[in-house]
């Protein structure tokens, strides 16, 4: 049993992204954020699965939990072998970049294949909310860990400090707390004056709708930007490090995440300005090693391009088109940050460097 | 008296983005594209100047041959010194970054004043007409230059040329033919196989608006994607390689362009893609050295970054905001990319190193 401190707020009102209710699961429906927040009920493997897919529930960890959820709801139905290795594939499928679903799925069937299918929901149920509670702790111990990182640099600097975040790795793509912003949150639960520079990550505007959003109900302050800002922000001392999230980190380091991540890596490294990856260890893939090479990047919808959707003055949402008719579109939702590009990978167990060695220091040799 | 051949067409017909019409000039409302294509006449000095700020008129270029043509509007009015000498102050005021802004202005100044107030309006509209005429001769001169860097590429490479490029510096951004696009538009009617990779150009989707726009209305084959792919793109040697404008070109090569380019810069220099800017002389500052520390970078409105503006589906115009209400927002809107990672400038009278030697060379030395 993992105890677990109580987390992020949302009007003064402790929320989890993923809780159990009588027959299902709720959720927070993020593709309504920021100006509408509502929780949705999934009560079956199809709803988990549209869940994922439609990036109503989205970042690395919730995927795995929810996906978790999804062979929950599916033993609720028909725990057979058969239904559950198609309920695995059917999971599988709906996001091919985020290793946690993965590793989320695989934890699942190991624990439920092995005992009888009467006994297999219960099974299930404890083994998703164990995942989930876990994810919290993980979470919890990177918000530690990232927080002397930003006592240190407050040490040689007096002021704000200024972190720039790209896409959200937050509460929101977690179970509680986040990834890239726990070091943030635990910095400005603790008194240490903090900013955050937002991207606002196109095309999904996961920066200006979610990370924006979380922040401000956490009181922290933050400014948004586009994501082409950031360099030169960089290039003028307005930015003290960078801490960003990732789906995907191979063994020696390289970090798959949000398209767009590189470029601010890049600039990073130009500006001498420390680049974080923050991560749980679900999040390694052992078996990559390459990450530009090996790992396969998403092509999403045109649509995610073309249009954008928001609020119109009178307060209705509304999706509104800004390419001219017909125009082509490609639409990659990753890049790979190659490891020498990477200060250093904060996860739960430390900070390493993104490097086999530092991974192996800190986790053993997994990979291979 | 300078002679052009015929540049570029929409719907058939070819047009400049800026003609003396009777009592006054007529241009695209820019703003309106790519929804719509209308043109409006400008009739006073406060129109010119609306325009300029209201970015009806857009690009280096086209704002210096506005910003004259609003001398040549304030001369039909009042042709006093003190008329002028205000006009000039005007529309100096509308666009802090765009050093063709001043130099346009200095022309004027230079050709106006010196003749009576009585004869003013006549010189000065034979003047704005002569900037008009030699920017498109510029372009020529730079689509030419840069044609034959498309072409040595092609020598090596089989297949279908990719370019990438940031913002608008094409047809419309200018007079006619454009800078950064005078290349491709000269490839693609030699015949030679050239595909563009379009950047959105966040935050007023200049690249989703108006790039992709004027590429296809001239038939130009491109793909619209955001600012955070580009560098996803050269990692997989999917880009050839970068063209791209300036609004402003110090003494030694740095380049003021729009906030973005130095992210694409870092990272053709990080993948071995060429960098190339393309830009007629006027863009050149030559009392500027280190573009970093001596260009000051104009910051815009929120509601920029916070709002966008489409087509519904049903057709109407219709701006949605993307923010939570009340969220912080920076907009800045330029940046300097330092001259090391620009491979080389496309200039009207040849390609030249980003360097001072390589701009003495082609123009003399000016700077000082």
């Amino acid at each position: 049993m993992v105890v677990v401190s109580s987390g992020m707020n949302v009007g003064g009102k402790h929320y989890r992204t993923i809780w159990e209710v009588d027959g299902g699961v709720e959720i927070i429906d993020q593709t309504l954020l920021p100006h509408e927040f509502k929780t949705t009920v999934l009560r079956s493997l199809r709803d988990a699965a549209h869940a994922i897919k439609s990036m109503l529930v989205r970042g690395a960890p919730l995927i795995g939990a929810t996906a978790a959820y999804g062979i929950v709801l599916q033993c609720y139905e028909d725990a057979s072998d058969a239904a559950l290795q198609s309920a695995h594939d059917t999971l599988l499928a709906t996001r091919p970049t985020a290793v946690n679903l993965r590793w989320g799925l695989d934890r699942m069937k190991a624990a439920v294949l092995p005992v009888k299918p009467a006994e297999r929901a219960e099974v299930a149920r404890k083994t998703a909310a164990e995942i989930c509670d876990e994810d919290v702790a993980l979470n919890e111990c990177i918000g530690g860990h990232g927080l002397e990182i930003l006592r240190e640099l407050r040490g040689k600097k007096s002021g704000t400090l200024n972190v720039l975040t790209h896409c959200n790795a937050g509460w929101l793509c977690s179970v509680d707390w986040g990834t890239a912003l726990a070091p943030i949150y635990k910095a400005h639960n603790s008194g240490l004056p903090v900013h955050v520079w937002v991207d606002e990550t196109r095309p999904r505007n996961q920066g200006a709708g979610l990370t924006a959003w979380e922040l401000g109900q956490h009181g922290v302050p933050h400014t948004v930007i586009v994501d082409n800002a950031g360099g030169h922000l960089m290039q003028h001392g307005q930015v003290d490090l960078c801490i960003v999230g990732t789906d995907r980190t191979t063994a020696r380091g390289d970090v798959c995440n949000k398209i767009g991540t590189y470029l601010k890596a890049l600039a990073a490294h130009d500006n001498g300005v420390p680049f974080y990856v923050a991560l749980p260890s679900p999040t390694i893939d052992w078996t990559v090693q390459d990450g530009l090479r090996e790992i396969p990047i998403e092509q999403r919808g045109a649509e995610e391009v073309a249009a954008i959707s928001g609020l119109t003055r009178s307060g209705k949402r509304e999706t509104v088109s800004i390419l001219p008719k017909g125009t082509q579109v490609a639409n990659y939702g990753f890049d790979v940050t190659p490891a020498k590009y990477v200060t250093g990978l904060i996860t739960e167990k430390g900070v390493c460097p993104a490097s086999e060695a530092g991974l192996s220091r800190l986790f053993g040799r997994k990979n291979g």
